[in-house]
């Protein structure tokens, strides 16, 4: 019988949920399920291209947004954050303790064949474009084929 | 065949999260899916007749919670809020943007028909009643029902 | 017709995040649903035998983390959290409304022999091993067990 395909929404963006995501995403895919990743809102600063801060968008606002929020070098954890360096801590006992980090597990994503999928609406407000994601992301989709293409599928919001 | 339908759990409040369920609500709706929204805990807070700040509730307590809560031009950024001043700011890029603004989204989310429930223990436990909450509110209910009406659907939980 | 099982992730730990799961979990499980819970991340440490702040771990870095973090008594509210006095606040609320505290639906989910599964490699990242959770944690497993256990079911992610 056919496995349940997966379907993860990656909306908080923080270093801790992004794991999760990648975690499910790439022990889904290893075990022969259809998985795809929509980012949504502050889970595209993960997908940027630029990993530092960088002041994307065309007006003043998205680039002070997306300087704040910066890339994957600076997605905080959701708690005990102190100013970014828990992330740093934690990737640190990752490596010590043999766990793959963010960046293998990404590299994994996409050796596997996860659909990465951006979302227009929030691409919009945060004026960030297709040119400033990594070429993992496949497409820029509405919600409309976010729910088609998630259509029996467990979706998993993160 | 019949679509599957959507089943969204409101439970943190955030601005952006609520952005994020009316998006996907309206756009299940829109697509001939039966959607239905649960609110509980901070979730709530949308839902409030007053949008503004006010001291619902019986005893002490929950009179400072929800007047620290407020109502849904409270509702926070879940990260770097500033005081509430982003949520304001992302306003305005939305508009400028031309992407559907919260109250919109609400709008449209009651023309489709989607049905609201409110969630009891959580207004038992913040001092909230039905008359607090606006008309979209159908019914306040318990856990049984809501997973009763999510039989089969996706559940989302925000 | 059986029922949905449900399958939930407890990964954000925070007490009033915990308390919605138990509540979904302990509703499911009274009304004849399957019901598996995973702890992974900040969600372990609602498991921890030792309710307080104590220093597990091997290594400086998880001694501290597992200090910060603390166990039962010292989940944080995801939002006006008053430096945990309102986890407090809130358990007095809840006792005021005759609503379940959280140490009461754990017990309940014990007696309806809710499955209880800890993630194997944030206890790892976090230097957390078995003999540091209480005992309804049945098994440690990974993310392939999960998915498994998930197959046909609701995954909430909390």
């Amino acid at each position: 019988m056919d496995k349940q395909n997966i379907s993860i929404v990656c909306f908080s963006g923080e270093f801790d949920k992004m794991l999760a995501a990648y975690t499910i995403a790439t022990g889904a895919a290893a075990t022969n399920r259809e998985v795809t990743m929509f980012f949504t809102f502050w889970g595209l600063n993960a997908l940027k291209k630029d990993r530092g801060r960088k002041a994307i968008g065309k007006d003043f606002l998205s680039r002070v947004f997306n300087f704040l929020m910066g890339g994957r070098n600076n997605l905080p954890l959701s708690r005990l954050n102190f100013g970014g360096a828990s992330p740093k801590l934690m990737g640190g006992m990752m490596k010590k303790n043999n766990v793959a980090q963010l960046d293998e597990l990404m590299e994994a994503a996409s050796e596997l064949g996860i659909r990465h999928y951006a979302c227009e609406m929030s691409m919009h407000i945060l004026g960030v474009t297709k040119d400033d994601l990594i070429d993992d992301v496949k497409e820029v989709v509405g919600v409309a084929t976010f729910l088609n293409e998630s259509e029996g599928a467990h979706i998993i919001f993160i």
